[in-house]
């Protein structure tokens, strides 16, 4: 049987970009890097101290086949690296190796491997050719694709950084199986909020084979990250800089998520625990205004628990309303003061709320208390 | 007698901005600013510790009289600001202040604070409006149109950065009346240079009106910013971010200009005689390969010593021709290891020499030693 394989094309004119999905593709990374003529001679690998052990040896050698000159560098895993810190020794790294404009950065890893290598690529030399290898799933279904990149600050998650698209994006969906089972299932609360803000036909296939997905067979976690970064694709092509109000949908859970993170401390959650809470509280938003059905949250919550995610707030920190809804605000999300939801009017389909108030935000967390 | 006032455009798509240019205009800023619909409610002005006591009081009622609400910053005067550590006190700045994707900076002040001011605009919240508002002659002929906006680096200038464009220009010439002489004589650097580059006619202007220009005679002055603005406007609009080899020209003294800054340490030379040195060196290249005539290499050197700029290297630093050399390499304009060079052919052509010799350079640099 040949490995389940497919290509995507995000589109956005002269920025535009292939996305590569399969089983066993890091091997012909190089090779695809020369097709399209992205980094000269020269390419500088970034990974991450958990993921360079597994895969760089292998993504360094397809460079050096393709004819590349490769150098590497791993900095320390973990969500603390998208510091400006780690930042100023990614730069001190490329220009050590003499980096030039013709050069590329490769980011081999997950999403803070990806933001952070990404705003690199963005603001060395005012911007090279960059390469997202996401190893992965939430890296694969969402942050490899769509051109955010960036650091976290101290008053925030992501408040300094840029827009700097890929020229492309590798998703060997084989890393999967050296994945830890906690970030996999974290990476199912991105892969499930595709599902609710745009597909219901695509939330029915996770409805339906979510055991096979978990269990990484080829073809199911296969069309996983092929649905969500079609759903991504798509997104960002309508709205690439989240000025349409399009783009702005992907935020779906993740205005009460972040705040979670961030006022529970940076590593309490993993990201995708933290939206698929935030999704249950935006839906609890929906359910109190009669937006969307009793139904389809009972869906959303089942699904969420078979992934293996939370779907209730520690009780302890939804009484913290006042330093959640803080965070909230500091969230580049809201615009001069008004609070901004995405809200779910069915599986499927989603809606911008502008005038949310403290309030509902608090019943909400209130009733997603565990 | 009307003052002097001017108006063009910087003709990038959907990036076009005006450069408004006269006498007196720094009151305008608030109204004008409203009319293009920059910066929503709120703006965050920032200055330094030489432009502030000067005129932050008059921009900022300005601000305030078009309904904006103002918050002001000042960093310290100098080359020493373009770093990471003063660029971390300007996200801070920003972050306290509430700062939305809807709110604007406006850089009021030279080079420094613009290239920082905007290097900060574009990596908040992955970029919010910025406008340049220059106070000195170097930054309203060069550095605030086009949309080049960084910090250095210990390893070299401008190495980290990001090409985001303003929404607006405005250049208040009655500003440079209390501009240091010595600082508006650098200024002359990239007004002779756009001459040498594109324009005879102007060149021409520009020797036989450089007594007035320098006495600040408002109308001389004015039409020196008007016409350099134009032709770095003409060039930025064919080649935005420097990848079609004709952004390339504004380049002609820098390469030489940038190592001469980095190996006698930022804050040695003024960048303007860097650049004067630097043009009169890259035209002995071009006098050694016989692309250019001796009576152009004359004038321009003339030009430049009326203006009260230097033709000279400091002979100790000319013999530093290794170190030199070093920093040149390092310099973004190197690609893969080739030397390239602007070089004049006329007064009003240049051209770029991929393959110049370290010997070439080296006898350069000993011809134009003082």
């Amino acid at each position: 049987m040949t490995p389940f394989s497919t290509r995507l094309t995000v589109d956005l004119g002269e920025r535009s970009y292939p996305i590569e999905i399969g089983a066993g593709t890091l091997g012909g990374l190089g090779a695809r890097m020369k097709r399209l003529g992205v980094g000269g001679r020269r390419v500088f690998v970034v990974s991450d101290t958990n993921v360079a052990p597994l895969y760089a040896a292998e993504a360094t050698r397809s460079l050096q086949e393709a004819g590349y000159t490769a150098t590497f560098m791993a900095i320390r895993a973990g969500e603390e690296s998208k510091s400006l810190e780690t930042l100023e020794g990614l730069y001190v790294f490329l220009l050590d190796g003499g980096v030039s404009r013709s050069n590329a950065i490769v980011a081999l890893g997950g999403g803070v491997v990806g933001d952070l290598a990404g705003f690199a690529a963005a603001t060395i030399l005012r911007g090279i050719d960059f390469v997202q290898v996401p190893t992965t799933l939430v890296s694969m279904v969402d942050s490899s694709v769509g051109g955010k990149t960036g650091i976290n600050h101290a008053k925030g998650k992501n408040l300094i950084g840029a827009f700097w698209q890929p020229r492309l994006v590798l998703a060997d969906t084989d890393s999967l199986r050296t994945l830890p089972r906690g970030e996999l299932v974290s990476g199912m609360g991105e892969v499930i909020k595709h599902g609710v803000i745009r597909d219901a036909a695509y939330f029915e296939f996770l409805e339906k084979d979510i055991d096979r997905i978990l269990a990484l067979e080829p073809e199911a976690i296969g069309r996983v990250v092929e649905g969500s970064c079609r759903i991504k694709a798509a997104v960002v092509a309508a709205d690439e800089r989240e000025t349409a109000g399009v783009r702005e949908h992907l935020n779906f859970g993740h205005t009460i998520g972040h705040a979670l993170e961030s006022v529970a401390g940076y590593g309490s959650f993993r990201h995708g625990e933290a939206v698929a809470i935030g999704m249950v509280a935006a839906g609890r938003l929906a359910l109190r205004r009669a937006l969307w059905p009793q139904a389809d949250q009972d869906r959303l919550e089942r699904l969420i628990e078979r992934a293996g995610l939370p779907v209730r707030i520690p009780r302890a920190l939804a009484q913290n309303s006042a330093a959640l809804l803080q965070a909230m605000r500091i969230d580049k999300k809201v615009r001069d003061g008004a609070l901004r939801f995405v809200l779910p009017e069915r599986i499927g389909a989603v809606r911008i709320a502008g005038d949310i108030t403290d309030k509902e935000v608090r019943s909400a967390l209130e009733e997603a208390a565990a």
